[in-house]
C-alpha cells in the first residue's frame, strides 16, 4: 500500500456575507467529491483547537512532529528549501535586500523587488568577517528576487534571537535581541547586529548601486534578516516507519520541511508555488514517481496566496486546478493500492486574509479505509458530519501508517 | 449509581471485499443495538488515532492509566492473572515450554502443546539457583498447558530486557539483551541467558522426557521466555475514585490488568478466555456481585481469538453470544441505578488478522447519560455518528466516573 498525501495551503475557509458559500463549497470539484464519496472525511486541527498554524508548524505537525517540541524557526526550513546545505547546528535566516535610509529607516522592504545584481550584491557579503563572530563562517546567497539566506557555521550559536525586520516599512530596523538568556542567544544577536551594521556599509558603498540609480531602481543598501532557524534533532519518517517519502513542492518553504523529516525532493519545473502553477504536471510527477516511493507529499500554495490577496475567485480557480489533478490520480491509480489523503495545513479565509484556527477538512480514501460514512461533498461543512470525527494534526500520519501497515503494536 | 463495562476483545472491524459488512453490521445485536438506542454513542481510539494497541496497552488506557507512562511489560500482567504473587520490584516474564534441538533451533513453541508434566517439569527448575543471580530468587510455575511464568525476585534486577523466544519455529532461539544501558538491564539479561542454558541442561537429562517419547510425545528440553515485565506504580482506581471494583475475565492477562488496577477478580468456571466461553455465566456473576461492588469489568476474549483465525462467521457467532449477555443485564437491572458501557479494546479486522488502529465504537447507557443522540444501532460506522464523538481510551474512565458522580470538581 502507497499514500499520496495532497496539503493545499490555507484552502481551509469560512463563509462571509459577501460569500456565504466557501471557495471549496462553490467550486466545482467533482474528484474531491469523489473522494469524499468513497472515503472517510471529517475535520482536523493541524496543531490544536484555536492554535492558528504557521505554515511551517502545521506541516511539521502534519507530518507528525509536535511543533511545540520540534519547531526550531522558519530559517533552516527555508535555507534547505533553496537548496542550501544545512547542518546541525548551523543557524540559518531569511534575509531580504531592502532599501533603508540613513537612520536605517525602511523605505522598501524588498528594494523595489527587481534585483537583477542579486547574486553580484551576495558576493560582496559572503564569507564576510566580523569582530563578534570569530570562528563563524558567514555564508550569504542570493535565491529570487530580492530574497536571500545567510548560514552562520560555528560553535556557541543560538536560533533564539529576534526578527530585525519589523514587517512594515517606514519604521526602523529593529536591532537584535536574544530571546533567552543563554550566552549563545547573546552572541549570535551581536553577530547579526554587527552582520547589519557592516553589510550596510559595504552596499551603500558599492557601484552596483550607482547602475541601479541610473535604471531609476531603489538602491538595495540594507539586509533585513528575520526566522533564525536550526535543523530540528528529529528521527526520520523512514527512521520511525521505513517507508521511502517524497515531496513535491514548488515553494522553498515546504521543500524544507519536507526534506528535514526525510522526504526526498521530487523537482517539477512548472510547479511554481504560486497560482500560476502547473497541477497537471505535480500530480503526473506523483504517479511517475509512486513506483520508487511508498508515500509522496503534494503541496499546493496557490489557494493561501489567493487568500492572502482575498481574491475569492483566484481560490476557487485554484481549487478546481487541484481537482484536475486529483481527477488525473483517479484515473491513473488503483484505490486498492493507493491510500489518498487531501486536506490543507489551516485555514485562510478570504474574509481574514490570514491563518485562522478553523478546523480543515480532511479525506482518506483507499482500500484499507473503508468505513466509509455518508459525507459526499469535500468541503468544511460536510466533512465535519464525517466518520473520522475531529483529529488532530499529529494523528494523520499515524493514521496513515496505520492503513499502509507500517506501524507495531505497542504493547502485546 | 454503579457500573457494567465491558471490553470486547478485537471486536472493532473493517469491511474487506470479501465482507462488505463488519461483523458487527451482520450479526443479529438487539440487545447492542436498544444500547445505542437509549444511550449515547461514539467512537474511541484506544491509545491514540493511528496507533495499534495490544490488549494489555488498550486495558491500561481504557482503565485511565496512560500506557506511555504505566506500562511495564506483560508478564507480571500475566502472572498476576495466573494467581502468582507479584511485588513490586519482581521481574516476571512469560515463558513456553518448547522443543528445540541441540542447536538451540526451535522445533515446536509448544512441545505439542500437551504436557500433564508440566507440573514435575516446572519443579526441576523452580528454585534454580544460578551464578549470575546472587540473592535472586527464582520461582516457576506450570500454569496451563505449555505455559509458564518464571518469576525473579531481588535487588538490581530490570524488565527492560528482550525477548528470547522469536515467536516462530525453525530459528535459533535469541539471545536475551538489555535493551537500557542499566547495569540492571544487563545482569538481568545474563540471569536469563544462563537461565536458559541450565534448564536446557536440566530438562533435556530428565527422566520425564523418556516417557514422554515413549508415548509418541515431543520432548520439553528448552524455555522460552519473552514479555518481561513488572508491576506498573499505579493508584488504583479505589484510590483515585474511592469505588469498589472487580472483573469477571476468562483470560488470566486481563485478570492481572485488572489486579493491578484495583479489582477483584470473580472467578467464573464457565468463562474460559475462548470461543467456547458462557457468556450467559459471566452476565449472571456480574448480575450477582453487583451490590457489593461500584464497578464490573466484564472481557469477552473469544472475538479477538476469532479475529486472529480469521473466522468471520465465528466473531458473528461471538457477538451474538455477548448480545445475549446483554439483553440478560437489560432483563435484570436498572439503567436508572447502572451504567452500561460496551466497547472493544481495540479493532481486530478478519481481513487482517491482527490488531489495527481503526477506533472502535463505544455506548453508554444509565440514568445520567441521557444526551442521546439518533444512533439505533451498534456498528462501527453506526456509532461513528454519535453524539459522543470521537474520544480516547484515557477518556472512558474518567466518564465513567463523572456519570457515577464518584468525581470531583477540578479547581473550585
Amino acid at each position: 500500500m502507497k499514500c499520496i498525501l495532497i496539503i493545499c495551503d490555507g484552502m481551509g475557509d469560512r463563509p462571509c456575507k459577501q460569500y456565504p458559500k466557501t471557495p471549496l463549497e462553490t467550486a466545482n470539484t467533482p474528484a474531491f467529491d469523489q473522494l469524499a464519496k468513497k472515503g472517510i472525511c471529517g475535520i482536523m486541527d493541524p496543531i490544536s483547537p484555536g492554535i492558528r498554524p504557521g505554515s511551517d508548524t502545521a506541516h511539521l505537525a502534519i507530518f507528525g512532529y509536535d511543533p511545540y517540541k520540534y519547531y526550531k524557526g522558519r530559517g533552516a526550513f527555508e535555507a534547505l528549501g533553496a537548496g542550501i546545505e544545512v547542518n546541525n547546528g548551523d543557524v540559518t535566516l531569511r534575509a531580504n535586500f531592502a532599501t533603508i535610509n540613513p537612520e536605517d529607516i525602511i523605505l522598501d522592504r524588498r528594494a523595489g523587488r527587481k534585483i537583477p545584481e542579486g547574486d553580484e550584491f551576495a558576493k560582496l557579503i559572503n564569507n564576510l568577517s566580523l569582530n563578534s563572530a570569530t570562528e563563524v563562517k558567514i555564508t550569504f546567497i542570493h535565491t529570487v528576487e530580492h530574497r536571500c539566506v545567510l548560514k552562520l557555521e560555528g560553535p556557541n550559536l543560538s536560533h533564539n534571537v529576534s526578527d530585525m525586520d519589523p514587517d512594515v516599512i517606514n519604521v526602523k530596523v529593529q536591532p537584535c535581541k536574544p530571546l533567552d538568556n543563554s550566552p549563545e542567544a547573546k552572541r549570535t544577536a551581536e553577530i547579526l547586529n554587527e552582520f547589519y551594521a557592516k553589510t550596510k556599509e559595504i552596499l551603500s558603498q558599492s557601484p552596483l548601486n550607482e547602475k541601479r540609480q541610473q535604471n531609476g531602481l531603489l538602491p538595495v543598501n540594507g539586509i533585513l534578516l528575520r526566522g533564525a532557524g536550526i535543523i530540528p534533532d528529529l528521527q526520520t519518517l523512514d527512521e520511525k516507519y521505513h517507508i521511502r517519502a517524497a515531496a513535491i513542492c514548488g515553494a522553498p518553504l515546504y521543500r524544507g520541511v519536507a526534506k528535514v523529516v526525510g522526504m526526498t525532493p521530487i523537482y517539477v519545473p512548472e510547479a511554481t508555488g504560486r497560482v500560476d502553477t502547473n497541477t497537471l504536471a505535480k500530480g503526473q510527477a506523483a504517479l511517475d514517481h509512486l513506483a520508487s516511493n511508498d508515500l509522496i507529499f503534494i503541496h499546493i500554495k496557490g489557494t493561501d496566496n489567493a487568500s492572502h490577496d482575498g481574491n475569492y475567485e483566484q481560490k476557487v480557480m485554484m481549487i478546481e486546478k487541484i481537482d484536475a489533478m486529483v481527477q488525473l490520480l483517479l484515473d491513473n491509480l488503483l484505490l486498492e493500492e493507493t491510500l489518498i489523503v487531501l486536506t490543507a495545513d489551516h485555514a485562510d479565509p478570504i474574509c481574514v486574509r490570514d491563518h485562522t484556527a478553523d478546523p480543515v477538512p480532511i479525506v482518506m480514501v483507499g482500500e484499507n479505509c473503508v468505513l466509509s460514512d455518508d459525507v459526499d461533498v469535500f468541503s468544511e461543512r460536510a466533512c465535519a458530519k464525517g466518520g473520522l470525527g475531529r483529529i488532530h494534526g499529529l494523528d494523520v500520519i499515524p493514521i496513515i501508517m496505520d492503513l499502509m501497515d507500517k506501524t507495531k503494536k505497542f504493547g502485546a
